[in-house]
Parts: structure tokens; sequence; C-alpha cells
């Protein structure tokens, strides 16, 4: 069955539901190339601003797993389970997450993607590490999975193919922040991948792609169903982003702040979330005895790190590069340190050259910020509330100005802060 | 200053009003290569969902003005004035009017385009004519306004490049029916010309692009206000589509009941249209006292017709293409002929040859429709409706087919119909 984009597309504009047929049809035919990108990007407008029902969405992300192949990975021998981020500023989880849970008999299989915009990415962090390479074919994947339990890599061409060139366009043309093809990316990707098991962090908040809680939630609701319906066991956390995780923010820095919480300390956010995904994930793998506390506290997840970044190339012994170029952020009073936006500090953390502006752009391994204060410290005129580093000293000033901005020093300190807000399943 | 584009389609996506200077900026980014067309249609798209206000369509013809050069009428000698119709099934309107306009001391510069979808257009109808050519240079264009006072041609390519670019994009991307998209398309082409004055034929019902007379009225009054804040006398006429315009849908058969107007006879609502919109023109150039109702009994039209066909290399004495193949739609019972739907009279005449399904196709010059009723008209069973013909017989019965769906018989007559429902100044 054929039909003329142009129908597809008048469709979804005058608030219509796409037929099983149309949405099957535009998704193949656009990754054929014979829907072209500017039909695909009207689409995409108008879905954004008409959205999509349940039904819509499903055989969308349907359509796209049926794009490319999908892994089997019956051949690991462990209950397979993944994490997924929606993304945010200093979230770093995935590093020590991912050995933490194989350590304790699941296997993740973390396909991860690179940083755009305010957001760091995985595979750009894991890059600080001399040697680790994220580039894996199926078979390397599939065997480091049986082997260590723990893989972090870079999706190959062949999963999805759909969802890498409408991600692509979306980026291009203000159609990224659609629940619909949000959901639908993930979710093609982490089906396509052959997880049995999937716990979602979806963000909200200042430095997440969804600020307000409710958006966060329905797009957290809609990819619960979504894997269901794929008889994938998928659970959300809903997590707050108005504040950076941790006291890192870039790559190395990032790391750094990982090997911490691996050898049983680190910042409490970081390692709370690290704690509660892990507990999601390892009862979602029906490992429901495992203690991921005892993990990190006795260096068996180290050990897992250790063995995932020797299996991919890397030298977990090596040390991580630092920038030279450094400037602090001093409080201007005495007070509480009311609030730290985490927009604010993505961007800063971005001009110094942790971001990039386009995919193919390189990024700086050094490049971050140091918190030295979270909010709810008591502060005095002249105290260190940030350090920036770069590798260009040229990038300091752009980057000082905007993380200025992150500050709020009030009278009062802030009331608590709720950092796992609810679990959808 | 430059924008990045992705802002721009985020401000509109978002209702918010685009900045002159983002539009300027968009506009020549996109004419210019640096906006890409996937970007220029989610932006039409976010245009056509969340609207645009009066002082953005006003900038964004401005800046569509302004990619390219604009034409300079004052060596024609004559006061010059133009007319567009928003398209129409059977609507030969510019064919006769045209020369009319110009026997009576007016010039004409009319740029006119090629049918699309299941309406016609007039330099089609025009290249029926053995030897019509339809591009002229701006040279010969401005000497045949001097001299003959009507000219039919194709726009060159200097005019309006950024509408050149955008129409033929919107009409694979679904965003053809935006309001502002459409007034400033029009205006531009109709200001970048050079006329003084310009009447509008608004029309709608079926066979329009605007079914409903509120979004006619709408696109009527944007395009009156932008011709007059570029200085262009502009008046409109809100016009019924319901039905096809006289007997003949297609080329050469509408290009023979012009000849029958011309000539002071021809069917009663295209003799009141073409008077309608002499009568307009003729005051909007401040000719007051010409009389195109004498013009048109005496000959005078028909020899401004013959002088512009002979000097755009025409032979207004060779016969006009005649298709051989030919089916009749019957009455099936007595009554009156209560409707004849003109959006499904276009589809079977596109069907038949006369349209095109891409721009760059051939048409038929000799496929069309004779219409032996119109609406109003007692008719017995077995009573001839249409007549159909083709060069290829093998195109009519998918014709035939939705012909057919076009005649309603009804036991009593229909209601008086009023061919011009309203004038906008």
């Amino acid at each position: 069955m054929s039909f003329a984009a142009v129908d597809i597309i008048r469709t979804k504009r005058d608030k219509g539901v796409l037929s099983d047929a149309q949405i099957d049809w535009v998704v193949d035919a656009y990754t054929r190339g014979v829907v072209a990108d500017e039909q695909m990007s009207a689409l995409a407008m108008a879905i954004l601003l008409n959205g999509m029902t349940p039904g819509e969405i499903a055989r969308w992300t349907a359509a796209m797993i049926a794009s490319g192949e999908r892994l089997d990975l019956s051949k690991v021998g462990r209950p397979t389970v993944d994490k997924h981020s929606t993304g945010g500023v200093g979230d770093k989880i995935t590093l020590p997450l991912t050995p933490l849970v194989a350590a304790l008999g699941a296997a993740v299989p973390q396909l991860s993607g690179r940083g755009l915009g305010h957001t760091g990415g995985t595979l750009d962090k894991l890059e600080a590490i001399p040697g680790f390479g994220t580039k894996l074919t199926n078979e390397q994947f599939t065997e480091q999975l049986r082997t260590v339990g723990a893989a972090i890599c870079a999706a190959g061409e062949g999963l999805a193919p759909a969802d890498r060139k409408l991600y692509a366009l979306r980026d291009v043309t203000g159609t990224v922040e659609a629940i619909p093809l949000i959901a639908s990316s993930i979710m093609s990707k982490k089906i396509a991948e052959g997880t049995g098991a999937l716990v979602l962090d979806v963000k909200f908040g200042s430095g997440a792609f969804m600020r307000d809680v409710a958006d966060a939630r329905e797009l957290a609701r809609t990819m619960v169903e979504l894997g269901k319906a794929h008889g994938v066991t998928t659970v959300a956390l809903l997590t707050d982003m108005d504040v950076p995780l941790g006291r890192a923010v870039g790559h190395s820095v990032e790391v750094e702040e990982s090997l911490e919480v691996l050898a049983g300390g680190g910042p409490a956010d970081v390692v709370e979330l690290t704690l509660a995904l892990a507990r999601e994930m390892l009862d979602a793998a029906g490992l429901r005895d495992a203690d991921p506390q005892a993990a990190l506290a006795d260096g068996r997840a180290m050990d897992a790190w250790r063995a995932m970044v020797r299996a991919q190339g890397g030298d977990p012994e090596a040390p991580l590069p630092v920038a030279g170029e450094v400037e602090q952020i001093t409080a201007d009073r005495d007070g509480y340190l009311a609030g730290l936006d985490a927009y604010a500090v993505g961007v800063a953390a971005w001009r110094l050259g942790a971001g990039r502006a386009r995919k193919e752009d390189p990024v700086s391994a050094s490049a971050g910020i140091i918190l030295h204060r979270k909010p709810g410290a008591a502060v005095r005129a002249g105290d260190v509330i940030m350090e920036l580093r770069a590798e260009d000293a040229a990038r300091l000033p752009a980057a000082l100005e905007v993380a200025r901005g992150a500050v709020m020093i009030a009278d009062a300190p802030p009331g608590p802060r709720k950092l796992i807000l609810d679990r959808i399943s």
C-alpha cells in the first residue's frame, strides 16, 4: 500500500489519527529516502503541535523497530536489564550503575549516546579514559555481556535506522520536544537492543529537556506502556534536574566522581540515585536479593568497572586529563546557597568546551565545572561556589558569564529537595 | 544579524511573534540555501498551525519582495492594473479580461501561473493556442504593455525568488493552506511585478483552495492590507466557486469560451464576473468613464486579444486542438440540476489529462469537460449533463467515475446563487 506523503502530513495537520498502514508506510519510506526530509520535518512539527494517540505512538515505535535489526541477547546467559536517562547536567549515573548491576549478576546492554546542547553524553565521558573504545560489533557486545556483564557503547548502524535519521532531523528543525517522538525514539532503540527489562530515569526541571513535571510524567507513562506492549518489563523514576547531579560536570571530572562512587564514596545525591536505579534494575531482572550498597562498599562494583574498561580497550589505571585553565566563582555575600541552576551550569560547561554545537564537533575531555557548594550550604562572602576548567583560556569569559547567573544566594536556607519524586510502572 | 534557524522555528512553534530581523534573516537565508528545506517546512507548518500577526505577514511579504528585483513599469505610459484569482475550476476570466481592460486604456501586467491539482492555470490555457509563447524578458514585457497594453506570461526568475522556492516546498509538505503564506506569496509577486493597482478575485467553495467563506474573507482582507501597505491600490471580490465558471473546463475549450465572450457572447456567469472585475480594474486605474460592456460588444476587446496573441508569437486564426475521445454523462432521472460540484469536475478534468501531478508534467491541451447544463436547469432522464474529452481513451473511466459524483439532481430547482458575494477594499 502506498500513500502520498502530503496526505499523511495533512491528516496530522488537521488533527486526524494516522492509520497503522500510513504509519508503517511513512516510517519505512522515510528510511528509504522516498519521503523527503522536508516532508518528515513538516509531519514532525504537526505531531509536536497536534499530538498522537497512544495507538499511534505504539505503531510508530513498532515501525521504527522494524526499520532495522533486533538484537538477540539470549546467548548472554544472564538476565538483561538496561537503564535510560532522558538527560541532564552532571548525570554520570550510567558509569557507576552499569558495572554495579553487572557485579550482582545481571547483564547491562548499555547503548548510549553523545551529549547535545547543554546535556552531557555517556560516550563522551567514557572517551576521557585513555584507550576506551565506544564502537563494538554486535558479536563483541554480546560476548562482553556474557563475560563481563557490562558494556557501554554506541548503537550500531543496523539498529532502528529510522530513528537515527529522524533524530538528526528533529535536532535541526525545532521538533525535539514532542513527547510522542521522544518516547518512540528512546523505546525503539531500547527494544531493538534486545534488553529483557528497562529502568527509565525521566528527569524534569531546568536542566532537563522536560522542564515541567507534568510533561515528564506523561513521557514516563508513555514509555512504560510502550515497553510493556513489546514485552519489556519497564519501570520509570521521575527525578529532579533543577540542580546538577553531584559535584562534577564535564567528562574526565565526571569519570573521577564515578570512581569515587565505585570506591564506596561520592556525593550523596549521586549515590542515592545510583542505588535507587540499581535496586529497580535488579528487581526487574529478578535478582531481588542482591545488595547494591554492599557491592559498592566491598569493591565488587569497582572490579566490574575495571573489567569493562579493559574489555573495551581502556586503561583503568591511566591518569585522566586535567584542564589547565581555571577560574573560580565566589559568593558575593553571606547567606545560604538557595539554588544552582542546572541549565545555566550545563550551558557554562558547554561553553568551556565540554559540549558541541553540531553532532560532528569534537569535545574537550577535560573541560568542566567542579561545584564546591550545593544548594542548602551556608556560604560566606568570598567562599568558592564553583570552579570552571578549560583547555583554552579564551573559552572562560563566556562560560563565567552564564555560570554566575546560576548562583542564587538567599538569607534563609532553601526547603528540602526530593531527588526522586515518583515511580511509574 | 544572524539567527539560528532552530530558534526561529521554536519561537513560532511556541506561539511567539517573530521579530522583523528574524523574518528578514530567515527569508534571505532560505533563498541563499543557508536555511535548509527541512527547516523551512517545519517553520511553514508552525505558521500554518499557529498563525502570524498582521505585522509578521507584512514583514514576511516585504522580505520576499526584497529577495529579488522589483519591476519598474513607469515607462509603459498607461495606468497599470493587474488581477489575480486564487484559483478555481473553469476560471478562464484572465483571458477575456486582460485584453478588455487593455482596450480601454490601461496596461495589464499579467504574470500568471500554471495549474496544480484540480485547478487550471492561465499559462496552460494560452499554450493551447498554436505558437503562443509564455516566456518574455522584462524588456519584452514592458514594451508589449506599452504598445498592446496586455501581456500574459510567466514570472521571470528574478522576481521574488524566495516565493518561488517556498511555493514548491509548500506544495510537497502539506503547508499550502496557510493564510499568511498564501497572502504573502500572491502579494509579493504582484507587488514585485510593479503594478500600480490590483484587483483580487478571492474564491470560496468546493472548487476553491478556501472552501470556507470566512477563510476566504480573511485571506482577502489580509491581501488588501498588504497591497495598501506597499502603495498598491488593492480591491478584492469574494466570489463563489461551488460550481465551475462557464461551460468549459480545460485548456483549448476554455480558450474557445473566452473567444465567445470577446465576441460579445459567452455564458452569463463568465460575462458577469469579467465585467465586474473589469469595472474594478478600470476604477482602480482611474479610468472611471470606460465602458467594458461596449468594448466587448463592438470588438475592441477582441482586437486587443488578437494583438496580444500575435505579440506573443501566437496565431489567433489557427484552429485549436480538439480531443477525439468523448464520453457523455446523462441525467438518470427527471428533475432539476441542483448542483455540479466544482471540485469533482476539476478532478475529472485533471484525470482526463488537463492537470498535472507534478510541476514538471506536461498537460493535454485538448482534454477537458463541456457542461451542457448548469445548476437550476430542468432535466429529463437521458439528457446530456456533461461531455468528457480526452486524447487518450484510457483516461476516460477514472474521470467518468469522479465526474458522475459531481451531478446532483433534485425534484425542485435550487435557490438563486450569488456569484459575487462581497467587495473588500
